[in-house]
């Protein structure tokens, strides 16, 4: 990576650090995790976010387990990972990612027969690291040709570094882009109620050098009828079967307004994203989050304390506003349902080659 | 008013009271004006805001420069009046209705024979209070059957009570429903950058007893497509010849929105709202606001306080986006243009007879 931006998970001299993001962007502090109570911690409090950044912290954490441990027997050994692992799922149980990134790392060392479990365990997490990294990669090679040189894209909450790895997914063909010397701007919507675009899009790309401008979220449509935006790119949480898109709330009004000012409108995602059991969006239940949410900004109130809220967490763009669903494996345009369908069966072929 | 909701400007017992919009919604403070300096440091220090609240005032403030002097001749009370005017004036130089209806008293009161030149200045600043009270009554009594029962509504910003008189301009309508009885529920959009939504309108309605939900300015989409939402109503603060509506920024993408659900959109304002003199939006130039009303909010740091910023004040959403133009003298319609054409010049032959 060609910026400036520190690593969300890195492991470096055979120690986890992970970088604070509730401190962001007023501190940049990047702790050293010394034991699992730590990690447990930092997963907890949402010092790391991000699926993916959550599940791939948790999967270093075991081998920070063994480190800060005496055992010296393989059964000893497996006996810490297991108390780590039922630890660091509990920090977030509803986290798939989470989960499913240390059953991974328990299943490589229980099937490993080296006595030598931290370098597997090191290894296997290292190896999760590295798929998703290659995942922002793929998605940044398949999509940086939508950034021509001069071109404004808007973008909706964090769906960077910060949450994924290294590239990001919204943000890998902008990352790209910019390693290549394409100019390019980029409009970050500030994503009320939780502000991610202000306090984490902006400042990522910001550190990267990229020509990044702040806006609130109703101001995007003022940009488009002044013919600065060429393009828009978000990311998102689920595509169901028929190509809908569940994304951070605000997602729907941007879609829509950009088929008005015909302006494309892009989504990138890891192709595990796509949820082919689902039907449409309809099927989908969007969480409802906490009133306070809207009625304070960081502790402060905003608004009368008793007053009536509704604060979903997610909206669902329909497929036929889409005009591109950016992976690793291609893009998937219209027909969406036909086309991500056949990008994940050539998935599906390839893993069980 | 059958409202629990304080006056932004009353006259009572020959004192000028003002409602500290500063300090809402946590605390309700009305102060008596003591001094036409009191009245200066009030709209200097947007205690009172909204262009019509800040004309009353001053028009109040002359009186209240009467009341604190010694002057016992005509001659002695007009060199106060005309002191008294140059400072209220000074407080915001550039709102025009300010310095209209501080001319439109002190010309009434060099117009008047009579001596008791204290009573003449009262007299019409109550009868500006009173003509901006009939056309917030006039654009109710015209819109309330838009309101049907169990209907949704969203509103942006505040055009409210707090900002004119009484009923407000989008709030008349609402106010009036309210009155007779009607059931409907308001979706208040927060209004980022200033928050006047959350701060005030969603405060405002439920002072007055009316159902009101608080939304971020994204969610609106999101409520149309659960059918909770049958109707926009927003203010204005200008009228193209064509129709084109300049507001807060983040009424144009609720109208694309609306439009997009085929959800009616309506502007309610005083038929002084609408600028004949200007043909569309495109010749209209939009106030671009300070980086750092985006980067904090209430004084906190919610973004990188180097990053850059476009903070423009207002957008424009063009007339065929509009169902229609609520006015004191009526509802004009598409073709806007015409219909609005007709509206004013029926008022400027009433005027004239």
């Amino acid at each position: 990576m060609t910026t400036e931006l520190p690593a969300t998970v890195s492991w470096q001299d055979d120690t986890l650090c992970l970088l604070d993001q509730r401190l962001l962007p007023h501190k940049v502090v990047i702790e050293a995790q010394r034991s699992v109570e730590d990690v447990f911690r930092a997963i907890r409090e949402l010092r790391v976010r991000g699926a993916p950044a959550i599940g791939i912290a948790a999967a270093y954490g075991l081998a920070v387990a063994l480190q800060s441990s005496q055992s010296t027997s393989r059964d000893a050994s497996m006996r810490v990972l297991d108390a780590a692992a039922q630890t660091l799922k509990s920090a977030r149980p509803t986290a798939v990612n989470l989960a499913w990134a240390i059953d991974r790392v328990l299943a490589r060392a229980r099937a490993e027969a080296s006595a030598d479990i931290y370098t597997v365990v090191v290894d296997e997490a290292r190896a999760i690291h590295e798929e998703d990294r290659a995942i922002c990669r793929g998605i940044a090679d398949h999509s940086v040709d939508l950034i021509r040189s001069g071109c404004g894209i808007v973008t909706h909450c964090n769906a960077g570094a910060l949450a994924v790895s290294e590239l990001g997914t919204a943000t890998a063909p902008m990352y790209e882009a910019h390693r290549r010397g394409i100019p390019f701007r980029v409009y970050a919507d500030e994503t009320r109620p939780l502000l991610q675009g202000a306090r984490l899009t902006a400042w990522e790309l910001a550190q990267a050098g990229i020509d990044v401008t702040l806006i609130c979220d109703g101001t995007a449509a003022h940009l488009m009828t002044q013919g600065l935006v060429d393009l828009v790119l978000v990311g998102t949480d689920r595509v169901t079967a028929n190509g809908d898109v569940v994304n951070k709330i605000g997602t729907l009004p941007l879609a829509i307004v950009a088929r008005h000012f015909n302006v494309p409108f892009y989504v990138a995602c890891p192709s595990s994203t796509y949820d082919p059991n689902t039907p449409s969006g309809n099927e989908v239940t969007l969480e409802q989050r906490a009133p306070d949410e809207v009625r304070e900004i960081m502790g402060h109130a905003i608004a009368p304390m008793d007053v009536k809220v509704l604060n979903p967490a997610f909206d669902v763009t329909p497929s036929d506003l889409v005009t591109g669903i950016i992976t690793e494996r291609g893009i998937a345009t219209a027909p969406l349902a036909e086309s991500l369908a056949k990008l994940l069966s050539s998935h599906r072929a390839a893993t069980t080659q």
